[in-house]
């Protein structure tokens, strides 16, 4: 009997040369991709999108005004009254840049008229009832304009969980999902997004003086090649010995573990042989 | 070479009798799944569940009062300023009977908050407001006592699509969720749950006046068994053969057809051999 070859583990330099897309052809794949979700496959042409200033809605608005032509985009500004005017102004950049619709829904009002009566609340609780505000806006505002809210989550802070559950992930459809925060820095360049935009550190913007990587205690430079190889089916212990700090793979491989739920469709307590979800599928979901 | 032996459609009289359910099993076992669900496998032994008045959130406010201990329970009435008063008295006539934590969150402020800019929205667009700050609260609330908010969809109302997406669905584990309409019945019936509960029309409380069965154009106790067979693979000429009104077996195949997208998580765009949810799951998700 033969034993069973397991696979070498190479020393890869973590240079991240295998994270390197090809932009333009990204660019090519991911308009494709939203005419056919959306035109093709939903009907509908009109896309809502939220425009918070950072990078990764700016791709998103870009490729949607690209896909759809500008006029049956939306760009949503959803400022709450401690938000930053900085992040105000970018959006406007992006909206004015790419020529789609500019709407502005202040969430002070909704988002007061709620923590009015949770005055101790954290600022991380009061972050996540403005960042599931702003997704009430966004599906109201398509139902208005009969079109459909683009996702803006990209793979990292997906993987790493780094999102509030129901609200920046919840839109049909995203066209960034399986981008690495640093991919989409990739895209962002090719696509002519202002540097500024790019270049700023990246924020949720729901605490003040908030980062990502101070939240995550991580860059995502180093954070997208971890992810990378332990998505390629690596242990730990094979990354750490491909040349990583094992304090950052911990850090990592922590968060992908802990917020398995926030990528799943809620548990079912199973009766029957077809309980949604868990017996019953479809072949093709639509 | 035998011929393949394809299954005979027996022309089952449409009486219900398949979809009997054994009350008091399913109550232990439900009981079961909250206890291993939420402390074995989430160390959280707190729950949170939005009581409306009506059946679905009656029955899951008994079994989490069952599985948990009443103390560990908080019941949550969100009435909207033109709520039905009804509503929110069975729903304190639950809270009361188990014993649970009674929480009141009135959601006017909140809503009218954001609707102030949307005065001319639809009462459809008006009541998904509504449903998804229910959410918001249910979210909030859970991260103020550290427990987990309960889903109270039902299987009929699942595969019919008939909730807001995001609302209702977006709890992270739900007892009931396999249950059709008419079973919940039959274990509220158990459960001891209040008769006028039980019986009087289901109804989502969003618009004046609105019932389930009025916007469904079908009575649960009938659509129940046409869902029935459509999940165990029949096709809409069978059923109608085997007894079944064909304009409502088409209303319930229409409805779940339509609606396959509210039962999946977002499409996102494949851009490598690793997407979430696309490639990329894990054996068990806990």
């Amino acid at each position: 009997m033969k034993a069973v070859q397991l696979p070498v583990v190479h020393a890869t330099p973590p240079d991240g040369a295998d994270l390197r897309i090809d932009p333009a052809l990204a660019q090519r794949w991911l308009t494709n991709f939203l005419r056919d979700e959306m035109i093709r496959r939903r009907s509908k042409n009109v896309a809502i999108v939220g425009v918070s200033g950072g990078v990764d809605s700016a791709v998103v608005a870009y490729l949607c005004a690209d896909a759809l032509g500008a006029e049956n985009v939306y760009g949503v500004r959803m400022p709450y009254r401690t938000s930053s005017s900085e992040s105000f102004e970018h959006g406007g950049r992006v909206i004015k840049a790419t020529g789609i619709h500019d709407l502005v829904v202040d969430i002070s009002d909704a988002v007061d008229g709620y923590l009015q009566y949770e005055s101790d609340a954290s600022p991380t609780r009061r972050g996540n009832v403005m960042a599931r505000q702003r997704t009430i806006v966004l599906f109201d505002q398509s139902a208005k304009y009969d079109g459909l809210p683009v996702g803006t989550g990209n793979k990292s802070e997906r993987m790493l969980g780094y999102f509030t559950w129901h609200a920046d992930d919840s839109p049909p459809i995203n066209p960034i999902g399986d981008l690495f925060k640093t991919q989409v820095w990739e895209l962002a360049r090719h696509l002519g997004i202002p540097n500024e935009i790019i270049e700023k550190p990246a924020t949720a913007d729901l605490i003040r003086g908030q980062t990502d990587e101070g939240d995550l205690g991580i860059s995502y430079l180093r954070a997208d090649r971890i992810l990378n190889r332990i998505l390629q089916g690596y242990r730990a212990e094979d990354i750490v010995a491909s040349g990583f700090d094992r304090a950052e793979v911990e850090i990592v491989t922590r968060r992908v573990n802990a917020t398995h739920w926030k990528r799943h469709l809620p548990t079912t307590a199973m009766i029957s042989t077809t309980a949604i979800n868990e017996y019953y599928l479809r072949p093709v979901d639509y």
